[in-house]
């Protein structure tokens, strides 16, 4: 007789330590700086990439305890609840409009002129005084999403003066993947950069897929809680009452859910006006409110309702990701009175929201050409008091399903330099199905690409220092460094073994596109040492002397370069 | 006793028709519209995309007959020499300035008042009046890169007011691929777009390799002759003269090369400018330049040579592609004195190539910084009398080897924006290897996403018409010409495959990222039929009679969508 195991569904199984991924990137190792605030060190994370110079280059670090040597991991427990024993101030009014109401939000208490132990962390972390990000938060310019909750996470800041961050979605859905297929893809996207996720899981277990992500994520988790609300009502938007939705996102903030999106915006009177375009209503959740309010002709509950809604996320601090549920899905359809309408109402929400003291971003686009970008920026600004502005993309173009990280990401780029603090991700996947684990970390690094272009188009002051490590690497040959400072050091490293994978080849001044004898980096450096030894590092100097210096130089060897090879 | 077959050099050997990639791309056709020249039949070729709903979409197409049912192929005859056939004219002055000099190129007949059939053809091709086809060539402000020599060729144009081309690099080096790898490369590379290509070997056989793709490609050919000239001298650039460059450049032409770039702006005296660069020279054209300037210190060949040169040229309507040898390698180096010195002598040969009869095109950067990009356009306009530019990327940061295609797209797609003609594509491989043919299809892609992205951006007419086409069979669930709309259909279907291969599924109203219940796109497609059946499509209407219209509705069935499964 044959024993039998009890089945166990591989869907809804518990992950285990062995399913996540470990270890540390290639050639860096986790350092922390230990900084004191009011007698508690705080612990402030960095990957140091150690070169081959005997120098080190210090990046801004995504990823936890994941990427140390030998994490010890636990991940039914989650990871050290270290904020929990961070000194967090008492209530303070929330805002002057309202100052019966005492919350404890980074808001008001930057209002209040408080430095927070999460503003310390933020203000090392990103190179910039205490005082700046405390002005930023209380000028909601910037918000640090850090549910009272979530002690488990590193506080990270978004705002358009520091960098610009990137967001990585993930989840399940009714026809796809398991809860540690949805972990370790947090494990994944952290690693490579992602500065916060969100749990966009639709099927079924949503609740217990986000309570394994929460506990074990180092980045806050963003949540659009009208998906889980709908499942309670058995996907019948009609179905849905003011009370489920409540409940739900009570369910969520008790559980330490970082932000939330909220389609308040998407009001009756707007739903027609998305009736012509070529893509109508994109936004799941503008799609559900839209059916909603017309199967009842009734106004939004999120929007009747908004002023209880604020004092729920207040109670946690969770932040308000007002929710852009009519965004244009089309080229056509970009910045059209739909689009503008909900934005303007998206700008009503903000003033109510601080004024309980709450912190707000507002979600953007969608699919917008090139020229039409900039102005949402501006729009977005004038309209919601430069609330941080969260964009999903936008899609530069329509025509390329297969590769919208990159249509996205040219979108991507313009609109953070133009002011865009946080970027959401899109995978190759876009359109077609949803992403896998390769997929998330191609939509990671793309997005990191384009949150670094806008970086130094927008100039921050930090951004080009590892364009430069990375150039003077590369002109020096140090191969293993140029790879050590890339994005994505692993791609980096295959791409150039393919085509010439001895060891010797990472040391060697030249490299396969070229060939030894072409080499014009090395001519180049030649040029630097024959200019720098004969006094010519100037255009008055070359004039002055270069035809006798010329004249030794031809006696002397007459070769600019040596092939190191003869053939 | 064993027969033995003669040993072929499998990097050598003829490639044969099996190698080259053939048969429509997904669900489409190749259309040829006849068009009458003074009594010649010009046949303008078009990718006729066959959609379900009984219409088609037609597209530009770079491919040739590789694309036809059943090409007739013989890669040792070469494709059809079909422009022998047309009517030409006969030679005209070079220009204003040199009416004595007579030359037979598209310029001087521009200037003539002259449509030759390139005009006509290329008119219909891009959807313009051959009057301003002729226009834009006369003003200098596109070429028709078009050799006597190279009949095969379907003609293009490549012109700010035009669709904004892309080009994609092959050849061989010393170190990888074959004469058949090659030919492949440049038969995929237009089956995916390609609207030119340079060939760039460095290796052995250079002239061998450029026979067999020039006798094979449909579209025009460029190539950086002191390529070539190196290896006749073994590698040493300081043994290279003009007669040697003079020579080399006499034989391309005489094979059919299109444009060929030339780094004639890299004078003695700019050198030491480039020599505190963090990268140098990056530019091998470039940098062997510069190392036989420094070391002869003589004034550059190609500079002191150049009317010569031009007459060279304009014998065969060669296009000159003036490049920049110190162009930045590096966020450091952009925009620098270096780069900057180059492009205004740039602008002074342009005026001499003009007056000799020659199209110019202007060869610009490298890697910018987005907030650098733009005012390179505007330079280089203002320098270069408008002639087209032709830019590598810029790639906007130096930071993701492995994924420099991204980098550079961001860049290209704000440089085309900003009135680059054409833009040289970058691959995955960039810095790091040399791309195969996988490498090729990525980077073409890439770049056609960049230039579709810009042409949107500046507003040429007809290019919102296929993200339109794309947007609508998107809503209304016709995967099939979802697929068969994007740039890449292969890829599209493939991802789509992924997670829901049934056919069934490629008529479904849903997709697998939202499952059948949640799907946004059917709510949306709901909300305009019911909004369409109760005259709701505005919002006066909305706000006169939604309370009664959402009654009826309720009574008549109280959904707005009705989920496929019940599940």
């Amino acid at each position: 007789m044959r024993s039998r195991t009890p089945s166990v569904n591989p869907k809804t199984a518990p992950p285990t330590e062995g399913q996540v991924t470990t270890g540390p990137i290639y050639r860096s190792e986790k350092v922390y700086e230990e900084i004191d605030f009011e007698g508690t060190t705080l612990r402030v994370p960095a990957r140091r990439i150690n070169l081959t110079n005997g120098e080190h280059f210090d990046v801004y670090d995504t990823s936890g305890i994941y990427t140390h040597t030998d994490p010890e991991l636990n991940l039914k427990e989650g990871l050290a609840k270290t904020r929990d024993s961070w000194p967090h101030p008492d209530a303070v009014p929330a805002s002057d409009e309202h100052p019966e109401l005492k919350v404890r939000t980074q808001l008001a208490w930057a209002r209040a002129g408080i430095i927070t132990p999460e503003m310390a962390f933020i203000a090392h972390r990103e190179g910039f005084d205490p005082e700046v990000v405390r002005e930023e938060v209380a000028a909601g310019r910037a918000v640090i999403c850090a549910n009272h909750n979530h002690p488990e996470i590193e506080p990270m800041i978004i705002g358009k003066k520091f960098a610009v961050k990137v967001n990585a979605n993930m989840g399940n859905s009714a026809v796809t993947s398991s809860i540690a297929e949805e972990v370790e893809k947090m494990v994944w996207a952290t690693r490579w950069g992602a500065d916060t996720i969100m749990d966009l899981s639709t099927g079924r277990d949503i609740h217990e897929t986000r309570e394994w992500i929460l506990r074990n994520s180092p980045v806050p988790v963003g949540t659009v809680p009208i998906y889980e609300a709908l499942e309670k009502v058995k996907g019948d938007p009609t179905k849905l009452t003011w009370e489920i939705y409540r409940d739900t996102v009570i369910e969520q903030c008790e559980q330490g859910v970082d932000y939330m999106t909220v389609h308040a915006g998407v009001l009756l009177r707007y739903v027609p006006l998305a009736a012509n375009r070529v893509t109508g209503i994109v936004s799941r959740g503008g799609s559900i409110m839209a059916a909603w309010c017309l199967n009842r002709h009734e106004e939004s509950f999120l929007y009747t309702h908004f002023v209880e809604l604020c004092d729920i996320l207040a109670k946690y601090d969770v932040t308000f990701s007002l929710g852009d549920g009519l965004r244009p899905g089309s080229i056509a359809d970009a910045n059209d009175e739909a689009q503008l309408a909900e934005l303007r109402t998206l700008g009503e929400l903000t003033k109510v929201a601080k004024e309980r003291g709450c912190q707000v971003m507002i979600e953007g686009p969608g699919h917008v050409p090139m020229h039409k970008i900039a102005v949402n920026v501006e729009w977005e600004e004038q309209w919601c008091e430069e609330a941080p502005f969260y964009t999903l993309g936008p899609l530069a173009t329509d025509i390329a399903p297969g590769y919208d990280h990159i249509t996205s990401a040219i979108g991507a780029a313009i609109i953070g330099q133009a002011g865009t603090a946080m970027l959401c991700y899109v995978t190759p996947k876009e359109h077609l199905g949803l992403p896998n684990r390769d997929d998330v970390k191609i939509g990671v690094i793309t997005y990191k690409i384009a949150a670094h272009a806008a970086d130094l188009g927008k100039g921050h002051p930090r951004a080009q220092e590892r364009d430069d490590a990375l150039s003077t690497a590369r002109f020096e040959f140090r191969w293993h460094d140029q790879f050590a400072l890339a994005l994505d050091p692993d791609t980096a490293l295959d791409f150039h073994d393919e085509t010439l994978p001895a060891e010797p080849a990472k040391t060697a001044h030249f490299c396969s596109m070229c060939g030894p004898k072409f080499c014009s980096m090395r001519i180049s450096q030649d040029v630097r040492e024959y200019a720098k030894q004969h006094g010519l590092d100037s255009v008055e100097a070359i004039e002055a002397g270069m035809q006798e210096k010329s004249r030794e130089f031809a006696e002397a060897g007459g070769r600019v370069y040596l092939p190191i090879s003869a053939t």
